[in-house]
């Protein structure tokens, strides 16, 4: 029976570096989300019904901690901080974007500045795709208070369904905020 | 690309009877549930790479509720009423399976007791599925403090990646928590 599908299910994706090891590595979250999403959603027979959106939100402030070392001196040095974060933001889409490509998976990939929670509920809000899929990793107490997880912000506010890929055990670092 | 795959992806949907109409409608949240399944993850040209196991929860005391006018007079009443219940739960799994062969895809579908949180839990330990689909409905102010709904439930406990299906707006009924 025909479904009446005019294009591919579009699945946004939101990707982001690893806590432990920096860029260009993908946090093993966001790895392990995307390569279920290719395994268990996409599957190896059918890249053509799917569309994947590769989304990395980039957070301003973890920016500026990653640099406490530089030195500003004018203007500019701030714009070179800002151009250096986002380069290394674009070494790690180029991570989802070659594995896509090399399994011929239709993609888009593309960085945001702000507050996760909010740039990732307002990217579904723009481009009404069919699933979001994030990753999630352990938080610890004080976490869990105050700041919770995007994945759960996410599954209460986004606007279309959204598919939480919960970390594996053996996966986790030995400190479980690592990612 | 190869990923490895032995199986179909396994996916579970939890269903359960119109809150309105009664068995053997299915609820609007699970018919929504079960359709967007179908649409944006199986998709009509992959049958052969999914399996659906479709769950029914009867909750004893809902059960009851809808029996008021029963007359028991002895221990086989109730058991009556049991399998009468049970009779109705099977009706509405047939819409499901019907839809299902249908379509050319395979599926298992059946019945369990209890609450719906625990069982359609233990029944995810159970089968290992590679998803959980939960339809989800509008609460009042009150069901949310001491209810809430199973989706939220399942996607905090269930050990598997969850994906809710929020009812969409044209659906609701006038009350809306008619389903």
């Amino acid at each position: 029976m025909e479904q009446g599908q005019v294009g591919p299910t579009r699945i946004v994706i939101a990707v982001n570096q690893s806590s432990l090891k920096g860029y260009p590595h993908p946090s093993i979250s966001s790895s392990n989300a995307f390569e279920w999403a290719l395994k268990k959603l996409i599957r190896s027979t059918r890249h053509k019904d799917f569309k994947l959106y590769i989304l990395h939100v980039q957070v301003p402030d973890e920016d500026a901690f990653n640099d406490v070392d530089s030195i500003f001196a004018c203007p500019d040095d701030f714009k070179d901080l800002k151009n250096r974060e986002k380069i290394k933001g674009i070494h790690l889409l180029e991570y989802f974007v070659k594995r896509c490509n090399e399994i011929g998976l239709a993609c888009e990939a593309w960085i945001k500045r702000g507050n996760p929670n909010e740039v990732i509920c307002n990217e579904v809000k723009r481009l009404h795709p069919d699933i979001l899929v994030v990753g999630s990793r352990v938080l610890n107490q004080l976490e869990k208070v105050f700041v919770g997880t995007v994945s759960e912000f996410c599954s209460k506010h986004a606007d279309c369904p959204v598919i939480v890929i919960k970390r594996k055990p053996e996966d986790t670092p030995q400190n479980p905020i690592d990612d």
